[in-house]
């Protein structure tokens, strides 16, 4: 008996059953493994043995899920300490265990390389394989993650559609705050400019990036009353972790949250900036916030997204079967238009705990545009049709 | 020289700028008008005479302006008066309108019906016709109103797609609040509940509908609570203006604003609700309100209700041009399934300041779920593949 095991952690995104999918019909494929079991909310459900059998899903079963969004098997966000390390694989070795795959983030890839380590310390054979997965588009090692151009097609229609939504009737609601999600990256906010270019440039939102942040709220909303008064409205985009030169959190100093990994979630900066520019400016400011709603939104997935997540995963169960351990799967870009990527490997030990932000290169000399390199990098990863052509009668 | 004059007006919707497409197109296609002109933000824009030639357009720009959401010529929430009656009839007079075209709500069609008496009442020859716009569907007269199918696909999808992210972490955020669109009819909620069937049907949300009020926030809790201690979670629905069986707001009770024709607007009641459980149950509860983008997401248009937006307005320039006055546009129904819909005719004075509410027959008698009448009334509205097959691996 030769086991395949895998999970899936942290947030949960449109396109990470895809990968889920991919790993098991990757690992059914290879005929390494005689079963594929799946752990139910992740390291959670490992500690507690409660596994359940994926490898004999009916074919219509799993194609449905395949394209279902959220994560079917249960995430979690539980940190992992050395205790917990030998417990794992106490469960591993119960149940056979020769390959253990793990669908998350930054904080996943850890997990999976200390389990990694625990493995070799102790003499047992497993291959411990990442699968990226984050919205926030911020592992290293890999030219983007399955996540990410879902997200990026959702934000950037969010952004030219609450923009459009502004022209018709600016007197009314003359400004609006946009606020995306995104730890401490500015990729999800990036992705607002897209949906401006050709005639629409010119109607390109303010944006904040992390990368970049304001010195200080009051010249951020010196900046947003400038634009407002120069075209009669302004669009905001705010990522909710926004902070100033300072780090001071637009939301106030106070983490409404903090979870088990230590990152402290901070009220709405979008909420906050809102109240004070309507106070300010005297006028009407609105909160748009589409929540987990751009993370999840099936009906705007990117097919680029959906088919590279599946592919990340069915090239993590092959890589288990050859032998391969304490890597992550990771995206090589090989042309932008066409489009062609190719799964390759990073080290765990690269991608553990490691941000990687927006490189200088996709920012623009002010510090909130996004230049022509970013355009070329991200577009392809919306999908094909990602932005219909919308037309105006007034300039 | 023979004009017709059209005009936006109300918060925008998806379809709204495929409704002014129909009646350009349709105006020049009965050979009855020499000019198509538009109002710059509807009475406002008449009222100071800004006026735009639609005619000439060239067929690339109209046919991705059927495409594009928002109002193209600009909205206005404007009151008119009586002397703007006076002023109003100046205008046209001065452009030679024959016909006056308005595209809106049911103040829109108030509007339209005071300037048909005014114009027969100093006998100007003038053909007045009011083309349905609402995602709130609270028009009488008409089986169903343009906009209402986007939002609804919008809906629909949200509250399946906010379950299922629930279910992927149902400890972390056990309890999740969607407030949605739509003022005193409960049209919008009601279409969360269509992304539940089969075998999904176990996991519909708790329906806050104005048409059965909670008791109180008190009764509303403990309803929410039950559902959470059953399921281990709860997802709620809530309209921005529920209010309780006292016609107390559950936001509170002093308006954050009032629009022009009185409409007061009260703060979130979903965040109220919110915070409120999270304090009194000790579990995380999470607010997600996709606000403005819910109804312009032209990602996540209904075909069918972009469709019929276009034909109400071909239909009131064709019905102008014939010589009728005095009425809004209609849908009627003809067949479910496949769907089919005739446009026909409905007396303005019918329209004016009435709202439609949901009809009991769609209320199922729990009094928060909705029968598979309103099922088989509004799943053909959001289009053919509205709702994906998703699968789940828990029960």
């Amino acid at each position: 008996m030769t086991t395949l095991l895998v999970g899936q952690s942290g947030g949960a995104t449109a396109v990470i059953n895809a990968s889920l999918i991919g790993v098991v019909e990757g690992a059914l494929a290879t005929a390494r493994y005689d079963r594929v079991l799946g752990m139910r909310h992740g390291i959670e459900g490992l500690l507690a043995d409660q596994l359940v059998d994926l490898g004999r899903l009916p074919a219509v079963t799993l194609d449905a899920l395949r394209r279902t969004p959220s994560a079917a098997l249960g995430t979690s966000r539980h940190k992992v300490s050395d205790d917990d390390l030998d417990r794992i694989l106490t469960v591993l070795r119960a149940h056979a265990v020769r390959a253990f795959i793990h669908i998350g983030g930054n904080d996943s890839a850890d997990t999976a390389h200390r389990l990694h380590l625990h493995a070799v310390a102790v003499g047992y054979d497993l291959a411990v394989i990442a699968v990226p997965k984050t919205v926030d588009n911020d592992l290293v090692g890999t030219d983007h993650c399955p996540g990410y151009g879902s997200i990026a097609r959702f934000i950037a229609n969010a952004a030219r559609d609450t923009t459009y939504d502004t022209l018709a009737a600016p007197k009314l609601y003359p400004l609006k705050f946009l606020e995306v999600m995104g730890r401490d990256a500015g990729w999800v906010a990036a992705s607002a400019a897209l949906g401006f270019s050709g005639d629409d440039s010119a109607l390109s939102p303010q944006l904040c990036l992390p990368e970049r942040p304001p010195e200080s709220v009051d010249t951020l909303l010196a900046a947003i009353e400038a634009m407002r008064s120069a075209r009669g409205w302004a669009v905001v985009v705010v990522p909710e972790t926004l902070r100033d030169a300072g780090g001071r959190h637009l939301g106030g100093e106070t983490p409404a949250s903090v979870d088990a990994f230590g990152h402290p979630y901070f009220a709405s900066p979008g909420a906050a900036l809102a109240q004070l520019a309507g106070e300010r400016f005297g006028v009407r400011a609105r909160l748009e916030k589409p929540g987990g709603f751009a993370r999840m939104a099936f009906g705007l997935v990117s097919p680029i997204d959906l088919d590279e997540a599946y592919r990340a995963g069915w090239a993590a169960a092959w890589r288990a079967a050859a032998g391969e351990s304490d890597v992550m799967i990771a995206f090589n870009r090989l042309a932008d238009e066409p489009y062609v990527s190719e799964e390759t490997v990073v080290p765990l030990a690269e991608v553990a705990n490691q941000v990687r932000v927006l490189p200088d290169a996709f920012i623009g000399s002010d510090g909130q545009s996004m230049t022509a390199a970013f355009r070329r990098y991200a577009l392809p990863l919306l999908g094909p049709d990602a932005l219909q052509p919308y037309a105006r009668l007034m300039a």
